[in-house]
């Protein structure tokens, strides 16, 4: 029986998505705003839970934060062709301030390689400045046509790391290292999201990298959604904004640049990763509230007993669980259980008094609604039990992932065999065309090269499109 | 001997500010945007610190983060009179977005009030949806004309609390609730800062509020710095926005409103606060890096026996000192001397091969520069012999900011006095004046009524300016 309120994915995977967004109370439609939402406290605490995975991460490898201001001057931005290009059309104009016209329009930033790259130059001097290595978290602003809640957003928050080297082998290493030990571990790990880890095409590339890597995922629908980018920029920043250094030898130098983000849309992809048409369902190690505690009584005698046997089970978990219990008087358990389905708490445990009476508890998993997923459990040893149980779920949600990802990726021969497995899932295919050939396959079949994998076959093959032999393999996919 | 690159307080204190500001490193001012800075990582640390102290304390009194749109449509700032008085004349406006005039402007934040308000009348139903208790941490924009370095800056960053309460003295217990316990317990604790708790006066209340609350601190040359504020709004916006909700008796009633806030001028105030002519002092509490550990060796022998002795000496440290080993080999010790004494580090370890001889260690306190506050420490037990020098250095702290502000408060009983008073501290006075007589005041004396303290005397007085006799005790003095 489909909840009420949430359209099933089956039935549409749009409007399902929006319905989660909108039961789970995560995000408002600031309609006010153009293309902007407000992160409700659902939403926000969901990303303030990614903030810190990734922070301890960006940190631990050698990482500061710092802070750069959120208008560009115009004029920046014009200071890398390729940048321009990518930018300029979808910006927002400061052009009056303190009651003035301004001579010159700011843009609020779309993204900061160019305000961040004016400072690198005046801060680095020497070989013995490098490597810097800062990240920012801020907000940024890109005027985009269609929005959707966390997919894309005229304003959205995310990190950027920016990051000045003396050579291009140090760039190449940094934008691997985050790639791997940042983001594909942040994702994984803490967010259940198997990815693919690799290169993307010249046609998708970052407006100015020397070369992008990015993480991709397959969404329930079998799209792909890119959860993260670590960018070499070569020394194409460096040259637009005169970024050089003093080597060992005394010879003044161009440096290399690298740049990487993560943005909230990862919180889009956390919901059509894993929910269902009951709700959200969030990935213990991520989720804020990961236990549920509803006291069950009829009247006021069972209601005392069960409340102290609440209090005398959860003594015990802080600093262990992170749990809230729901003690509302005037709502039904029925009512309850709902709502943190709606909002995807990995697990309930329900306390009634017979449960009292026997010492025991029923716990729900939310990862398998129905009776599968109930079972009674003793209340000795319950701690322990309740972090098994939240490890298991945390696999389980990956496995179900990754099979999901693997039964949806098809090996493809030719262009009739990708026609078909672009509307369902991957296509891997070998591939030796141009960007002019991936513009042909995105307007005929809505699909782009998503990435190129690091994990490459052994053996070559025949091109999808060219039939020309070639070593490498690549996804394509239709994204969000 | 002053410190090269550190003019003395006593010289220009204006100039020793920015001095220590450049000299640990902490903020680059972002003269292609106006009136902005870049907060570089040692200054942001110190922002982080400061979240992190306030985010604890923001949710376990109940609240919780979100975050709403960084635009706000223009005309919302003109719906409260008093509101768009104050901020309508310092706003930056975005009027051009996606390559189009905009039919409407957009104003970059100065504060969220108007469209928190907004979303605030769409949320808020019935009497069970109150208390609303929400937190936003975010950049703000206001377009001032003269800027300083993280005391006055165009963008700056802050935490602003917007809640909804069902009564008046709901709104009240809150604002007092932040006040005391959020603030200053922050402001007292971790940063050792005492502070005058107090209301403003109509003249200085927060534009649109009812009531507004301050925290007071004295800056070392006897100046004012407003550390916190924290609003009771009455009705003032849910009149302008319609924030209303069904109480109990199903009658449809306003709802009360209160906001409040902490900035990165916070980092201003803990410069201006405890650093001396040497650098930066920072309480160890809020001290990114606590503890900072230097070897001394002139020779490779000396080297690998100073750096086992290290080792095994801050071993044990992970966990319970934030610290950090300055092996950097290019170095003399006397420069990373100069350079941790200029970013403020509370502890600096002086090992070298004859305290590897004795198991000892050199302790250097950096609130006690010179010979008074050095040390030698035997190695057995320095784990709890630093964490008790850290504390007594925190309470130190605190005590002399404190002995500072009560021996440059004076008492004052008329004009002549007042006018002397302003110079040089605070002035402690009966008032029973009006906004006028404010304005004559800070128009005469440069001086402003800066709080009506909480804790006011139980005899009556006469107003240093009225002569008439009130029970009401105020601060006048310069301000930042």
């Amino acid at each position: 029986m489909p909840k009420e309120g949430i359209t099933p994915r089956a039935t549409d995977y749009s409007q399902w998505y929006l319905d989660i967004v909108r039961g789970a109370d995560m995000a408002d439609y600031a309609e006010v705003v153009r293309g902007c939402i407000v992160f409700k406290p659902t939403g926000y605490a969901i990303w303030e839970a990614i903030q810190s995975g990734l922070d301890q991460r960006i940190k631990a490898t050698g990482h500061v934060n710092a802070y750069f201001p959120l208008l560009i001057p115009k004029s920046f931005l014009m200071k890398e062709a390729e940048h321009v290009q990518g930018f300029a059309p979808e910006v927002a104009e400061v052009t009056r301030a303190g009651g003035e016209e301004l001579a010159e329009p700011y843009v609020i930033r779309p993204t900061s390689e160019t305000i961040i790259g004016y400072f690198y130059a005046k801060w680095v001097r020497s070989w013995r400045d490098l490597p810097l290595l800062i990240n920012q978290w801020a907000n940024v602003m890109r005027w985009e046509m269609r929005t959707r809640p966390f997919l894309r957003t005229a304003e959205f928050l995310w990190q950027e790391g920016h990051t000045v080297h003396a050579t291009e082998e140090d760039a190449e290493r940094e934008t691997l290292l985050i790639l791997h030990e940042v983001y594909a571990d942040f994702v994984e790990r803490e967010m259940a999201l198997p990815v693919i880890k690799g290169l993307k095409s010249d046609k998708e590339k970052f407006a100015g990298a020397l070369r992008s890597y990015a993480l991709e995922a397959m969404m329930q629908d079998g799209r792909a959604l890119q959860a993260a980018t670590s960018h070499n920029l070569g020394q194409n920043f460096a040259q637009a904004f005169n970024i050089t250094y003093t080597d060992q030898n005394n010879t003044v130098q161009y440096a290399w640049t690298t740049s990487w983000g993560i943005s909230t849309r990862l919180i889009g992809a956390l919901i059509m990763a894993h929910s269902d048409d009951e709700g959200l369902v969030l990935p213990p190690r991520l989720a804020p509230t990961q236990v549920v505690v509803v006291p069950i009584y009829k009247n006021e005698a069972e209601r005392s007993a069960v409340l102290a046997a609440v209090e005398r089970i959860t003594a015990g978990w802080q600093g262990h669980l992170r749990f809230k219990v729901d003690d509302r008087d005037n709502l039904t358990p029925g009512f309850k259980f709902n709502e943190w389905e709606l909002k995807g708490i990995p697990l309930r445990i329900e306390v009634g008094p017979k449960d009292v009476q026997k010492d025991a508890v029923a716990v729900a998993r939310r990862d398998m609604p129905g009776k599968a997923g109930k079972q009674i459990v003793p209340q000795a040893g319950l701690t322990e039990r309740l972090q098994a149980l939240l490890d298991e779920i945390q696999q389980q949600l990956y496995d179900r992932a990754l099979q999901f990802r693997e039964a949806n990726t098809h090996d493809v021969q030719d262009y009739a065999q990708l026609r078909t497995a672009v509307e369902t899932g991957f296509a891997r295919c070998y591939w030796d065309g141009t960007s002019e050939d991936e513009q042909r396959i995105q307007n005929e079949l809505k699909a782009t090269l998503r990435v190129i994998p690091l994990d490459q076959p052994e053996t070559a093959g025949r091109c999808v499109l060219t039939g020309r032999e070639t070593t490498r393999q690549v996804i394509f996919a239709r994204a969000y």
